[in-house]
Protein backbone atom coordinates (compact mmCIF):
# COMPACT_ATOMS: atom_id res chain seq x y z
CA UNK A 1 0.00 0.00 0.00
CA UNK A 2 1.64 3.40 -1.15
CA UNK A 3 0.45 7.01 0.55
CA UNK A 4 0.57 9.99 -1.32
CA UNK A 5 0.91 12.97 0.85
CA UNK A 6 1.00 16.73 -0.37
CA UNK A 7 1.32 20.09 0.83
CA UNK A 8 2.04 23.79 0.26
CA UNK A 9 5.85 22.96 1.48
CA UNK A 10 7.42 21.33 4.38
CA UNK A 11 4.76 21.41 7.10
CA UNK A 12 3.16 18.74 5.96
CA UNK A 13 6.14 16.88 6.76
CA UNK A 14 4.99 16.93 10.56
CA UNK A 15 1.59 14.57 9.07
CA UNK A 16 3.87 12.33 6.94
CA UNK A 17 5.57 11.53 10.30
CA UNK A 18 2.53 10.88 12.43
CA UNK A 19 1.52 8.33 9.36
CA UNK A 20 4.92 6.55 9.67
CA UNK A 21 4.79 6.29 13.11
CA UNK A 22 1.09 4.29 12.84
CA UNK A 23 1.64 2.77 9.66
CA UNK A 24 5.35 1.41 9.95
CA UNK A 25 5.44 -0.66 6.76
CA UNK A 26 3.43 0.91 4.51
CA UNK A 27 5.60 2.93 1.34
CA UNK A 28 4.68 6.95 1.84
CA UNK A 29 5.33 9.14 -1.03
CA UNK A 30 5.38 13.11 -0.15
CA UNK A 31 5.47 16.24 -2.29
CA UNK A 32 5.89 19.55 -0.97
CA UNK A 33 5.29 22.09 -3.34
CA UNK A 34 7.81 25.04 -2.20
CA UNK A 35 7.76 26.70 -5.30
CA UNK A 36 4.59 28.34 -4.78
CA UNK A 37 4.26 28.00 -0.78
CA UNK A 38 2.67 29.88 0.64
CA UNK A 39 -1.05 28.70 -0.59
CA UNK A 40 -2.43 30.55 2.70
CA UNK A 41 -2.74 33.84 1.21
CA UNK A 42 -3.56 32.66 -2.12
CA UNK A 43 -6.93 32.64 -4.17
CA UNK A 44 -9.46 29.75 -3.54
CA UNK A 45 -9.00 29.16 -7.49
CA UNK A 46 -5.14 29.49 -7.55
CA UNK A 47 -5.31 26.85 -4.72
CA UNK A 48 -7.66 24.68 -5.84
CA UNK A 49 -5.17 24.91 -9.14
CA UNK A 50 -1.80 23.91 -7.56
CA UNK A 51 -3.44 21.26 -5.81
CA UNK A 52 -5.04 19.60 -8.90
CA UNK A 53 -1.10 19.60 -9.73
CA UNK A 54 0.18 18.22 -7.09
CA UNK A 55 -2.39 15.25 -6.53
CA UNK A 56 -2.01 14.54 -10.36
CA UNK A 57 1.75 13.79 -9.64
CA UNK A 58 1.10 11.47 -7.08
CA UNK A 59 -1.97 9.39 -8.79
CA UNK A 60 0.45 9.04 -11.64
CA UNK A 61 3.05 7.47 -9.09
CA UNK A 62 0.71 5.06 -8.17
CA UNK A 63 -0.63 5.83 -4.93
CA UNK A 64 -3.69 4.23 -3.08
CA UNK A 65 -4.67 7.28 -1.10
CA UNK A 66 -4.08 10.87 -0.92
CA UNK A 67 -3.81 12.91 2.38
CA UNK A 68 -3.80 16.48 1.76
CA UNK A 69 -1.61 17.68 4.83
CA UNK A 70 -2.75 21.26 3.95
CA UNK A 71 -5.15 23.40 5.65
CA UNK A 72 -5.81 26.07 3.04
CA UNK A 73 -6.13 23.01 0.35
CA UNK A 74 -7.76 21.05 2.74
CA UNK A 75 -10.36 24.05 3.00
CA UNK A 76 -10.63 24.66 -0.65
CA UNK A 77 -9.62 21.71 -2.64
CA UNK A 78 -11.57 18.84 -1.48
CA UNK A 79 -14.15 18.61 -3.29
CA UNK A 80 -12.81 19.28 -7.06
CA UNK A 81 -9.82 16.58 -5.97
CA UNK A 82 -12.42 14.27 -5.08
CA UNK A 83 -14.60 14.66 -8.34
CA UNK A 84 -11.11 14.71 -10.62
CA UNK A 85 -9.45 11.40 -8.92
CA UNK A 86 -11.33 8.36 -8.09
CA UNK A 87 -9.00 7.49 -5.15
CA UNK A 88 -9.76 7.85 -0.86
CA UNK A 89 -8.93 11.70 -0.40
CA UNK A 90 -8.34 12.70 3.16
CA UNK A 91 -8.05 16.60 4.43
CA UNK A 92 -6.89 17.86 7.96
CA UNK A 93 -9.62 19.61 8.73
CA UNK A 94 -12.25 16.78 9.07
CA UNK A 95 -9.81 15.00 11.80
CA UNK A 96 -9.57 18.39 13.76
CA UNK A 97 -12.82 19.18 13.74
CA UNK A 98 -14.06 15.73 15.54
CA UNK A 99 -11.11 15.45 17.72
CA UNK A 100 -12.75 18.89 19.41
CA UNK A 101 -15.98 18.16 19.20
CA UNK A 102 -14.90 15.60 21.80
CA UNK A 103 -12.70 17.67 23.20
CA UNK A 104 -15.15 20.95 23.88
CA UNK A 105 -18.06 20.71 27.28
CA UNK A 106 -19.09 24.29 26.51
CA UNK A 107 -19.73 24.08 22.75
CA UNK A 108 -17.47 26.63 21.87
CA UNK A 109 -14.44 26.40 20.12
CA UNK A 110 -11.77 28.62 18.29
CA UNK A 111 -9.71 28.13 15.13
CA UNK A 112 -6.27 29.66 13.85
CA UNK A 113 -5.46 29.31 10.52
CA UNK A 114 -4.12 30.92 7.28
CA UNK A 115 -6.09 33.87 5.72
CA UNK A 116 -7.19 31.87 3.34
CA UNK A 117 -8.63 28.71 5.46
CA UNK A 118 -10.25 31.21 8.05
CA UNK A 119 -12.18 33.08 5.13
CA UNK A 120 -12.84 29.59 3.23
CA UNK A 121 -15.71 28.94 6.14
CA UNK A 122 -14.74 25.32 6.49
CA UNK A 123 -13.75 24.47 9.97
CA UNK A 124 -17.09 26.84 10.52
CA UNK A 125 -19.36 24.98 8.51
CA UNK A 126 -18.49 21.91 10.35
CA UNK A 127 -19.04 23.50 13.43
CA UNK A 128 -22.43 24.87 12.66
CA UNK A 129 -24.04 21.48 11.79
CA UNK A 130 -23.11 20.05 15.51
CA UNK A 131 -24.58 23.41 17.04
CA UNK A 132 -20.73 24.26 18.15
CA UNK A 133 -19.96 27.99 18.17
CA UNK A 134 -16.86 29.09 16.34
CA UNK A 135 -14.71 31.49 17.33
CA UNK A 136 -11.96 32.03 14.24
CA UNK A 137 -8.89 34.37 13.68
CA UNK A 138 -6.45 34.32 11.00
CA UNK A 139 -2.83 34.58 11.69
CA UNK A 140 -0.85 35.41 8.86
CA UNK A 141 2.34 36.15 10.48
CA UNK A 142 2.75 32.81 12.52
CA UNK A 143 4.15 30.74 9.17
CA UNK A 144 7.19 33.38 8.83
CA UNK A 145 7.53 33.36 12.42
CA UNK A 146 8.16 29.64 12.30
CA UNK A 147 10.17 29.70 9.05
CA UNK A 148 12.08 31.61 10.96
CA UNK A 149 12.66 29.51 13.79
CA UNK A 150 11.29 32.53 15.92
CA UNK A 151 8.81 29.90 18.35
CA UNK A 152 9.91 31.52 21.70
CA UNK A 153 10.76 34.99 23.58
CA UNK A 154 9.61 38.29 23.34
CA UNK A 155 8.47 38.95 19.58
CA UNK A 156 6.89 35.22 19.81
CA UNK A 157 4.76 35.92 22.81
CA UNK A 158 3.75 39.29 21.29
CA UNK A 159 2.60 38.24 18.30
CA UNK A 160 0.64 35.61 19.66
CA UNK A 161 -0.90 38.07 22.56
CA UNK A 162 -1.36 40.38 19.20
CA UNK A 163 -3.81 37.79 17.48
CA UNK A 164 -5.01 35.45 20.03
CA UNK A 165 -6.08 38.30 22.65
CA UNK A 166 -10.00 38.27 21.41
CA UNK A 167 -10.67 34.42 21.51
CA UNK A 168 -8.65 34.34 24.96
CA UNK A 169 -11.68 36.31 26.53
CA UNK A 170 -14.24 34.53 23.71
CA UNK A 171 -14.98 32.18 26.39
CA UNK A 172 -14.23 29.02 24.08
CA UNK A 173 -12.70 25.52 25.86
CA UNK A 174 -10.99 24.63 22.83
CA UNK A 175 -8.71 25.96 20.49
CA UNK A 176 -7.75 24.15 16.87
CA UNK A 177 -4.22 24.55 15.04
CA UNK A 178 -5.57 24.94 11.90
CA UNK A 179 -2.37 25.15 10.20
CA UNK A 180 0.67 22.40 9.84
CA UNK A 181 3.58 25.21 11.22
CA UNK A 182 1.56 26.00 14.17
CA UNK A 183 2.13 23.04 16.10
CA UNK A 184 5.72 24.42 16.60
CA UNK A 185 3.92 27.66 18.55
CA UNK A 186 2.07 25.18 20.14
CA UNK A 187 4.23 25.70 24.19
CA UNK A 188 3.86 29.98 23.72
CA UNK A 189 -0.13 29.33 22.58
CA UNK A 190 -1.06 26.90 25.46
CA UNK A 191 0.83 29.22 28.03
CA UNK A 192 -1.17 32.27 26.61
CA UNK A 193 -4.49 30.63 26.47
CA UNK A 194 -3.87 29.44 29.79
CA UNK A 195 -5.18 26.17 31.70
CA UNK A 196 -7.90 24.94 31.05
CA UNK A 197 -8.11 25.05 27.09
CA UNK A 198 -7.55 22.23 24.94
CA UNK A 199 -5.39 22.84 21.67
CA UNK A 200 -5.53 20.56 19.30
CA UNK A 201 -3.13 19.82 16.29
CA UNK A 202 -5.38 19.07 13.73
CA UNK A 203 -2.56 17.22 11.51
CA UNK A 204 -2.16 15.04 15.04
CA UNK A 205 -5.54 13.86 14.25
CA UNK A 206 -5.34 12.39 10.55
CA UNK A 207 -3.12 9.39 10.65
CA UNK A 208 -6.16 8.29 13.27
CA UNK A 209 -8.60 8.86 10.27
CA UNK A 210 -6.77 6.31 7.71
CA UNK A 211 -6.88 3.37 10.33
CA UNK A 212 -10.25 1.84 8.16
CA UNK A 213 -8.48 1.81 4.98
CA UNK A 214 -4.98 1.37 5.42
CA UNK A 215 -3.80 -1.96 4.99
CA UNK A 216 -0.46 -2.84 6.26
CA UNK A 217 1.68 -3.96 3.31
CA UNK A 218 4.48 -2.46 2.02
CA UNK A 219 8.19 -1.92 1.89
CA UNK A 220 8.62 1.14 4.08
CA UNK A 221 9.77 2.83 1.68
CA UNK A 222 9.54 6.99 2.13
CA UNK A 223 10.47 9.54 -1.26
CA UNK A 224 10.38 12.71 -0.78
CA UNK A 225 9.66 15.38 -3.92
CA UNK A 226 10.05 19.21 -3.61
CA UNK A 227 8.82 21.96 -6.46
CA UNK A 228 12.09 24.11 -5.09
CA UNK A 229 15.24 23.25 -3.46
CA UNK A 230 14.92 26.71 -1.09
CA UNK A 231 17.57 28.19 0.87
CA UNK A 232 16.01 26.47 4.61
CA UNK A 233 15.00 23.35 2.93
CA UNK A 234 17.37 20.81 4.26
CA UNK A 235 17.63 22.53 7.54
CA UNK A 236 13.39 22.45 7.57
CA UNK A 237 13.89 18.59 6.36
CA UNK A 238 16.14 17.44 8.94
CA UNK A 239 14.84 19.52 12.06
CA UNK A 240 10.44 18.15 11.89
CA UNK A 241 11.85 14.47 10.59
CA UNK A 242 14.82 14.10 12.96
CA UNK A 243 17.51 13.26 10.44
CA UNK A 244 18.51 14.23 6.84
CA UNK A 245 16.52 12.94 4.15
CA UNK A 246 17.28 12.60 0.49
CA UNK A 247 14.86 14.04 -1.84
CA UNK A 248 13.99 14.95 -5.20
CA UNK A 249 13.05 18.16 -7.26
CA UNK A 250 9.89 18.34 -10.21
CA UNK A 251 8.69 21.18 -11.72
CA UNK A 252 4.87 21.41 -11.51
CA UNK A 253 2.50 21.28 -13.42
CA UNK A 254 4.18 18.28 -14.69
CA UNK A 255 5.28 18.01 -18.36
CA UNK A 256 3.42 14.81 -19.30
CA UNK B 1 7.22 54.31 -25.73
CA UNK B 2 6.09 51.10 -23.72
CA UNK B 3 7.78 50.29 -20.30
CA UNK B 4 7.19 46.56 -18.77
CA UNK B 5 7.73 46.54 -15.27
CA UNK B 6 7.39 43.27 -13.38
CA UNK B 7 7.28 41.99 -9.71
CA UNK B 8 6.98 38.80 -7.53
CA UNK B 9 3.58 41.18 -6.61
CA UNK B 10 2.62 43.93 -5.98
CA UNK B 11 5.63 45.88 -3.49
CA UNK B 12 7.03 46.63 -7.18
CA UNK B 13 3.76 48.81 -7.59
CA UNK B 14 5.79 51.35 -5.81
CA UNK B 15 8.86 51.54 -8.60
CA UNK B 16 5.85 52.06 -11.31
CA UNK B 17 4.50 54.85 -9.22
CA UNK B 18 7.61 56.51 -9.51
CA UNK B 19 7.92 55.56 -13.00
CA UNK B 20 5.01 57.10 -13.90
CA UNK B 21 5.78 60.30 -11.97
CA UNK B 22 8.48 61.44 -13.79
CA UNK B 23 7.16 59.63 -17.14
CA UNK B 24 3.92 60.81 -17.60
CA UNK B 25 3.16 59.96 -21.25
CA UNK B 26 4.56 56.81 -21.58
CA UNK B 27 2.51 53.56 -21.77
CA UNK B 28 3.63 51.47 -18.72
CA UNK B 29 2.36 47.79 -18.40
CA UNK B 30 2.89 45.75 -14.69
CA UNK B 31 3.18 42.18 -14.25
CA UNK B 32 2.93 41.60 -10.40
CA UNK B 33 3.53 37.05 -9.67
CA UNK B 34 1.08 36.92 -6.90
CA UNK B 35 0.43 33.53 -7.72
CA UNK B 36 4.27 32.40 -6.48
CA UNK B 37 4.84 35.39 -4.41
CA UNK B 38 7.14 35.38 -2.53
CA UNK B 39 10.10 35.06 -4.65
CA UNK B 40 12.46 36.08 -1.61
CA UNK B 41 13.14 32.32 0.06
CA UNK B 42 13.05 30.18 -3.11
CA UNK B 43 16.18 29.34 -4.97
CA UNK B 44 18.39 30.62 -7.31
CA UNK B 45 17.09 28.65 -10.30
CA UNK B 46 13.09 29.40 -9.52
CA UNK B 47 13.50 33.07 -9.41
CA UNK B 48 15.32 32.82 -12.32
CA UNK B 49 12.84 30.87 -14.58
CA UNK B 50 9.93 32.93 -13.04
CA UNK B 51 11.77 35.90 -13.81
CA UNK B 52 11.81 35.11 -17.78
CA UNK B 53 8.05 34.02 -17.59
CA UNK B 54 7.54 37.32 -16.09
CA UNK B 55 9.80 38.94 -18.61
CA UNK B 56 8.29 37.11 -21.78
CA UNK B 57 4.75 37.98 -20.94
CA UNK B 58 6.23 41.66 -21.07
CA UNK B 59 8.04 41.04 -24.51
CA UNK B 60 5.45 39.32 -25.93
CA UNK B 61 3.31 42.50 -25.44
CA UNK B 62 5.46 44.96 -27.19
CA UNK B 63 7.55 46.73 -24.59
CA UNK B 64 10.32 48.46 -25.60
CA UNK B 65 12.37 48.44 -22.41
CA UNK B 66 12.03 46.11 -18.81
CA UNK B 67 12.07 47.13 -15.58
CA UNK B 68 12.66 44.13 -12.73
CA UNK B 69 11.60 45.77 -9.53
CA UNK B 70 11.58 43.37 -7.27
CA UNK B 71 15.29 43.14 -5.71
CA UNK B 72 15.43 38.93 -5.27
CA UNK B 73 14.74 38.96 -9.31
CA UNK B 74 17.19 42.04 -9.86
CA UNK B 75 19.82 39.63 -7.52
CA UNK B 76 19.77 36.61 -9.32
CA UNK B 77 18.26 36.92 -13.10
CA UNK B 78 19.23 40.12 -14.63
CA UNK B 79 22.24 38.05 -16.82
CA UNK B 80 19.80 35.31 -17.91
CA UNK B 81 17.00 38.35 -18.48
CA UNK B 82 19.55 39.90 -20.81
CA UNK B 83 20.57 37.17 -22.51
CA UNK B 84 17.16 36.17 -23.68
CA UNK B 85 15.66 39.12 -24.46
CA UNK B 86 17.31 41.95 -26.78
CA UNK B 87 15.92 44.47 -24.97
CA UNK B 88 16.60 47.21 -22.30
CA UNK B 89 16.79 45.58 -18.93
CA UNK B 90 16.69 47.52 -15.22
CA UNK B 91 17.21 46.24 -11.99
CA UNK B 92 16.77 48.11 -8.59
CA UNK B 93 20.12 46.82 -7.22
CA UNK B 94 22.44 48.96 -9.45
CA UNK B 95 20.45 52.59 -8.73
CA UNK B 96 20.43 51.59 -4.85
CA UNK B 97 24.25 51.03 -5.10
CA UNK B 98 24.96 54.38 -6.85
CA UNK B 99 22.96 55.85 -4.50
CA UNK B 100 24.72 55.08 -1.87
CA UNK B 101 27.88 55.54 -3.26
CA UNK B 102 26.77 59.38 -3.13
CA UNK B 103 25.39 59.57 0.22
CA UNK B 104 28.50 57.51 2.46
CA UNK B 105 31.26 59.18 3.92
CA UNK B 106 32.78 56.70 6.15
CA UNK B 107 32.45 53.95 3.31
CA UNK B 108 30.39 51.69 5.57
CA UNK B 109 27.32 50.85 3.46
CA UNK B 110 24.56 48.58 5.45
CA UNK B 111 22.09 46.22 2.73
CA UNK B 112 18.43 44.39 4.32
CA UNK B 113 16.54 42.58 1.76
CA UNK B 114 14.67 39.27 1.51
CA UNK B 115 16.98 35.85 2.33
CA UNK B 116 17.50 35.39 -1.41
CA UNK B 117 18.76 38.62 -1.98
CA UNK B 118 21.19 38.65 0.69
CA UNK B 119 22.61 35.16 -0.15
CA UNK B 120 23.11 36.34 -4.09
CA UNK B 121 25.53 38.56 -2.94
CA UNK B 122 24.40 41.24 -5.38
CA UNK B 123 25.13 44.30 -3.66
CA UNK B 124 28.36 43.07 -1.81
CA UNK B 125 29.92 42.64 -4.99
CA UNK B 126 29.07 46.10 -6.44
CA UNK B 127 29.89 48.08 -3.48
CA UNK B 128 33.48 45.63 -3.38
CA UNK B 129 34.47 47.23 -6.31
CA UNK B 130 34.42 50.44 -4.87
CA UNK B 131 36.08 49.52 -2.01
CA UNK B 132 33.05 50.16 0.27
CA UNK B 133 32.27 48.25 3.45
CA UNK B 134 29.48 46.11 3.38
CA UNK B 135 27.10 44.83 6.29
CA UNK B 136 24.10 42.63 5.13
CA UNK B 137 21.26 41.27 6.80
CA UNK B 138 18.23 39.38 5.70
CA UNK B 139 15.27 40.47 7.14
CA UNK B 140 12.39 37.81 6.59
CA UNK B 141 9.42 38.92 8.98
CA UNK B 142 9.56 42.65 6.87
CA UNK B 143 7.44 41.48 4.64
CA UNK B 144 4.65 39.64 5.89
CA UNK B 145 4.56 42.42 8.52
CA UNK B 146 3.87 45.02 6.10
CA UNK B 147 1.43 42.48 4.16
CA UNK B 148 -0.21 42.74 7.76
CA UNK B 149 -0.41 46.16 7.65
CA UNK B 150 2.03 45.92 10.88
CA UNK B 151 4.06 49.29 10.09
CA UNK B 152 4.77 51.08 13.90
CA UNK B 153 3.65 49.53 17.07
CA UNK B 154 5.49 47.30 19.51
CA UNK B 155 5.53 44.30 17.72
CA UNK B 156 7.16 46.06 14.58
CA UNK B 157 9.63 47.74 16.77
CA UNK B 158 10.93 44.48 18.27
CA UNK B 159 11.25 43.29 14.09
CA UNK B 160 13.28 45.92 13.63
CA UNK B 161 15.46 45.86 16.86
CA UNK B 162 15.74 41.99 16.24
CA UNK B 163 17.06 42.09 12.85
CA UNK B 164 19.48 45.60 12.99
CA UNK B 165 21.00 45.99 16.12
CA UNK B 166 24.11 44.61 15.01
CA UNK B 167 23.65 47.30 11.75
CA UNK B 168 22.95 49.18 14.12
CA UNK B 169 26.48 49.65 16.26
CA UNK B 170 28.84 48.25 13.04
CA UNK B 171 29.61 52.26 12.30
CA UNK B 172 27.59 52.34 8.51
CA UNK B 173 25.96 55.93 7.53
CA UNK B 174 24.20 54.51 4.72
CA UNK B 175 21.67 51.44 4.91
CA UNK B 176 19.73 50.32 1.60
CA UNK B 177 16.51 48.88 1.79
CA UNK B 178 16.97 46.83 -0.70
CA UNK B 179 13.43 45.00 -0.90
CA UNK B 180 10.56 47.08 -2.25
CA UNK B 181 8.51 46.54 0.84
CA UNK B 182 10.56 48.06 3.35
CA UNK B 183 10.20 51.38 2.69
CA UNK B 184 6.47 50.86 4.40
CA UNK B 185 9.04 50.55 7.30
CA UNK B 186 11.41 53.60 6.57
CA UNK B 187 9.74 55.72 9.33
CA UNK B 188 10.78 53.01 12.24
CA UNK B 189 13.54 52.01 10.75
CA UNK B 190 14.81 55.71 10.97
CA UNK B 191 13.64 56.31 14.29
CA UNK B 192 15.86 52.91 15.24
CA UNK B 193 18.68 53.40 13.43
CA UNK B 194 18.94 57.56 14.81
CA UNK B 195 20.25 60.47 13.13
CA UNK B 196 23.02 60.26 11.21
CA UNK B 197 22.48 56.74 8.87
CA UNK B 198 20.59 57.90 5.84
CA UNK B 199 18.14 55.52 4.52
CA UNK B 200 17.98 54.93 1.13
CA UNK B 201 14.88 53.30 -0.93
CA UNK B 202 17.01 51.59 -3.82
CA UNK B 203 13.29 51.40 -5.39
CA UNK B 204 13.01 55.44 -5.74
CA UNK B 205 16.48 55.66 -7.61
CA UNK B 206 15.32 53.01 -11.14
CA UNK B 207 12.92 55.64 -12.28
CA UNK B 208 16.32 58.15 -12.62
CA UNK B 209 18.10 55.97 -14.32
CA UNK B 210 16.05 55.35 -17.12
CA UNK B 211 16.16 58.72 -18.04
CA UNK B 212 18.87 58.67 -20.81
CA UNK B 213 16.36 55.93 -22.16
CA UNK B 214 13.13 56.82 -22.47
CA UNK B 215 11.56 59.14 -24.99
CA UNK B 216 8.52 60.59 -24.10
CA UNK B 217 5.99 59.66 -26.21
CA UNK B 218 2.71 57.41 -25.28
CA UNK B 219 -0.78 57.52 -24.83
CA UNK B 220 -0.54 57.14 -20.80
CA UNK B 221 -1.68 53.98 -20.61
CA UNK B 222 -1.08 51.62 -17.38
CA UNK B 223 -2.60 48.14 -17.90
CA UNK B 224 -1.92 46.14 -14.57
CA UNK B 225 -1.70 41.95 -14.52
CA UNK B 226 -1.39 39.97 -11.71
CA UNK B 227 -1.08 36.11 -11.78
CA UNK B 228 -3.74 35.53 -8.87
CA UNK B 229 -6.17 37.85 -6.97
CA UNK B 230 -5.30 37.21 -3.42
CA UNK B 231 -7.22 38.46 -0.75
CA UNK B 232 -5.21 41.34 -0.23
CA UNK B 233 -4.91 42.41 -3.73
CA UNK B 234 -7.53 44.98 -4.50
CA UNK B 235 -6.52 46.63 -1.13
CA UNK B 236 -2.76 46.82 -1.57
CA UNK B 237 -3.07 47.98 -5.22
CA UNK B 238 -5.88 50.91 -4.13
CA UNK B 239 -2.63 51.84 -0.73
CA UNK B 240 -0.12 51.91 -3.01
CA UNK B 241 -1.55 53.50 -6.32
CA UNK B 242 -3.72 55.84 -4.12
CA UNK B 243 -6.54 55.23 -6.09
CA UNK B 244 -8.62 51.89 -7.46
CA UNK B 245 -7.00 50.69 -10.62
CA UNK B 246 -8.86 47.94 -12.71
CA UNK B 247 -6.27 44.98 -13.94
CA UNK B 248 -6.70 41.54 -15.40
CA UNK B 249 -5.42 37.79 -14.55
CA UNK B 250 -3.36 35.39 -16.33
CA UNK B 251 -1.53 32.88 -15.78
CA UNK B 252 2.62 31.65 -15.67
CA UNK B 253 4.02 30.38 -17.97
CA UNK B 254 1.56 31.73 -20.30
CA UNK B 255 -0.17 29.10 -23.06
CA UNK B 256 1.13 30.38 -26.48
Amino acid sequence: MKIGVFDSGVGGLTVLKAIRERFPSVDLLYLGDTARVPYGDKSSQTVIRYSLECAEFLYNEGVDLIVVACNTASSYALEALREHFSLPIFGVVEPGVKRALKSTVKGRVGVIGTKATISSGSYERMFREYGVEVFQKACPLFVPLVEEGIVEGEIAKRVVEHYLKELKSSGIDTLILGCTHYPLLKPIIEEYMGKGIDVVDSAECVAKELEPIVEEVGSSSLELYFTDRSPSLDFLVDFILGKPVEYKLLSLPCKV
